[in-house]
């Protein structure tokens, strides 16, 4: 092993997705990764073979000798591997109980249970990635676009990092050049270290806001528009989402009331991920499991970042299309006078009071009439042509967002601290404290506890 | 390559479980497997690195330079590997969309997509295994419990092979000898191959006879047994479900009609892999929805290998019950009298008419009780003792079992025929029958459509 790589216990998870598969692959690291394998696999002596190797054999219960699955294993050895400890990966023939099996076996051997992302935490702590490139890595397992896939894999190359690292040292210098300045008391160090962190703090605060410009898309692009269909009974509710989907997920009957679950499912518009959330309709009723499903579409609703209001424009408005109009009148929303296909009862006008004309659009999801509008109105509402922007470096979560406007504030009480002539030692822990944010969004100055939340968010086996 | 290995074309797939997971594989196979996938591979020359070695680097697209995905390289080259052929085994960093992509460059680079199971067909195709070890790979991945994984694993190492080759070789040496004593008709050929033949088939009968004692507990073992549960509304299905699940999966309310959908899961009860299918309970309603459950209700009972009919002891016996003890009474079925924790309306005795004492519980499955005792009749009703007879070699599929029985009748045939002293060549052509239906079980002598269609029901990637 190189110098600065800790010697870690060895740990073992499932790396693939769990269910039928022609492969899983159970991942072991750590310091006996490579003897805790060996000892249940009949085969070649694995403690001998050369790193970067596969090696096919079978992996044997130790106490009864009984042969559990036919296996190919892949031993690499440290320094230069995902965790920079030695890795052994043991391919089986997939299933969930094989799987299972060989895993329990590893752990019954010495390994223990990895925690969800300590491999990658691993690879963080031994210096190979920093937070954001750890962050890269789930964003592109969870990418739902290939803008999306795009952006993570630039930010797993270390685009993001090395930008952050970049106006970071600009605050360093100014920090340093303090240092010296004390050591020369015959200038008037007081002026000249001012007037570098004034200058500092207004360089600093642009490169921060051109990063959080990116922000608000990165995290669309990242965790998709939580988007919610809403409108009473027999609208045509489900047919949108049907027709979104471009198949049939959900059951469509014409009985009022049908569509029970509250379903979730991503699409794809324009290069806008939407997450997509059916509702039951929000509707007094007296049928329990009904009501399950209202308390749950209230709760999506509330929490939506685009409301899809379909009503049924071949019937006059109802009570219930009024109250939905008012309730969703603070969110983004987008109001769909559906089934233009029938003579119609109402216009956007007869709206104006609820719904500005532009948000309203004229629809028939059986004729496909309004589908192409309803596409580009989404994408100019949230993405204003991001999508042809092609900005590779963005900050893609409200982790990385929210330090960002620390620093920044730090920043401007910097240049507050100036205006009002505070004690220049007073601004430098300003300063220092805008140091310490940009720090954390890396990982070089980052506290404990928030290196372990982050990691446990991330997938088991990663 | 070794000189009995065909050169097939280049197929590729992804071999990991669909979902979100820490590592997911591409596999690619076929005499252009490692060109292809170097035609896009940015680190080293695959044509040039040794076999069985993992090789860090990037997949690029060709047309845009871009860097698609971060990963790892596992190169085997031909003949030791699960193909026989060169084998290229891509590891994404996982997710759904950055795994479709490197198989979308991988398509688009001169490989084509995998059929499902053309990788263990060509595995089959260049000898490295047969038909009953291809299954057994199939088996390992759906095996259900610990027993059917070991079982498959047996199956996998060639036990079933094994077998029937020495039970086809028997009948191949009397095949054989009669040739020979046609060349020495100085001899009384016809009795001593009428001899031969006689001994011959009653001995291979036996065989068969042993092998098809396995076949029900095998089938059972790895598709597991499709147990439904049935009774009227509010009975306790769902909480019997759920018990038996250990945990709360179906929605329970106290409303009448409310689980809705036909679930599907399965649970282990000793060593017996239950595969429960829950009813909306088979009643008249007018409600669409409800309909739509009733009917797949109706067809799951009438599919089914076991029917645990569920009655309420609390409340005297509805004419539904009734109509639902006699719509069961030709399956096997273990009818359990619920809610015994309140007073009860009736007993065992009241439904002598309808079901044999023996198959009469009375349960509560509030309190558990009578839960032991469900498990126990159910395991007697099917495995008789299997759990305990540890039987290796068994026949665990339809296929099997169905090609068995073909060989037995032939064989039976030849038996008939020897004593109503048909002429010999009539007898050997069902001798003949007999070897063939033996040499479809391994594959020797099996036609094509019977290979696609086998194979056609393995996963893909596999």
């Amino acid at each position: 092993m190189s110098q600065n790589v800790t010697a870690f216990d060895t740990i073992a998870a499932i790396a693939t997705p769990p269910g039928e598969g022609a492969i899983a692959i159970i991942r072991v690291s750590g310091q006996d990764a490579i003897k805790t394998v060996n000892a249940l696999f009949r085969g070649r002596d694995l403690t001998k073979v050369a790193t970067n190797t596969i090696n096919y054999g079978h992996i044997v219960d130790p106490d009864t000798h009984a042969v559990i699955d036919e296996v190919m294993v892949s031993v690499m050895r440290a320094p230069k591997t995902y965790t920079c400890e030695d890795v052994v990966e043991i391919n089986t023939h997939g299933g969930i109980l094989a799987t299972n099996r060989v895993l329990h076996l590893v752990v019954g051997t010495g390994a223990r249970m990895a925690e969800p992302g300590e491999f990658t935490k691993r690879a963080f702590l031994n210096g190979r990635i920093d937070l954001t490139q750890a962050e890269g890595v789930m964003d592109i397992i969870r990418a739902k676009t290939d803008r999306a896939m795009d952006v993570a894999e630039h930010q797993l190359a270390g685009g993001l990092e090395t930008e952050i690292r970049a106006t970071r040292q600009k605050v360093l210098d100014v920090l340093a050049q303090e240092e010296v300045n004390i050591d020369y008391p015959e200038y008037d160090t007081d002026q000249m270290t001012a007037q570098a962190m004034r200058q500092c703090a207004e360089l600093v605060i642009k490169d921060i806001d051109r990063l959080l410009q990116t922000a608000t898309e990165g995290q669309i692009m990242r965790d998709g528009l939580a988007t919610a269909i809403v409108g009473r009974p027999n609208v045509g509710k489900s047919s949108l989402l049907n027709y979104l989907l471009h198949e049939d997920k959900a059951i469509v009957t014409d009985v009022a009331g049908t569509t029970r679950d509250v379903l979730e499912e991503y699409v794809n518009v324009r290069g806008v991920p939407l997450r997509l959330v059916d509702t039951a309709g929000i509707h007094d009723t007296d049928d329990k499991v009904e009501k399950i499903g209202v308390e749950r579409s209230r709760a999506a609703l509330a929490a939506a970042d685009l409301v899809l209001l379909v009503l049924d424009a071949s019937h006059p408005l109802t009570d219930e299309d009024r109250e939905l109009l008012q309730a969703t009148q603070k969110q983004h929303r987008i109001v769909l006078l559906n089934k233009q296909d029938l003579p119609t009862a109402f216009t956007a006008a007869d709206l104006a009071e609820w719904v500005e004309p532009a948000d309203v659009l004229a629809t028939s999801v059986v004729t496909t009439a309004g589908m192409d509008a309803l596409a580009e109105r989404i994408s100019t509402m949230f993405m204003g042509g991001i999508a042809n922007r092609q900005a590779e470096v963005m900050v893609t979560n409200a982790r990385q967002a929210g330090l960002l406007r620390q620093a920044r504030q730090s920043l401007r009480d910097v240049l507050t601290g100036l205006d009002n002539e505070v004690p220049l030692d007073m601004v430098q822990m300003d300063l220092t404290d805008a140091w310490d944010r940009l720090g954390e969004i890396t990982g070089d100055a980052a506290p404990d506890e928030l290196i372990t939340t982050l990691f446990s968010q991330f997938c088991l086996g990663k």
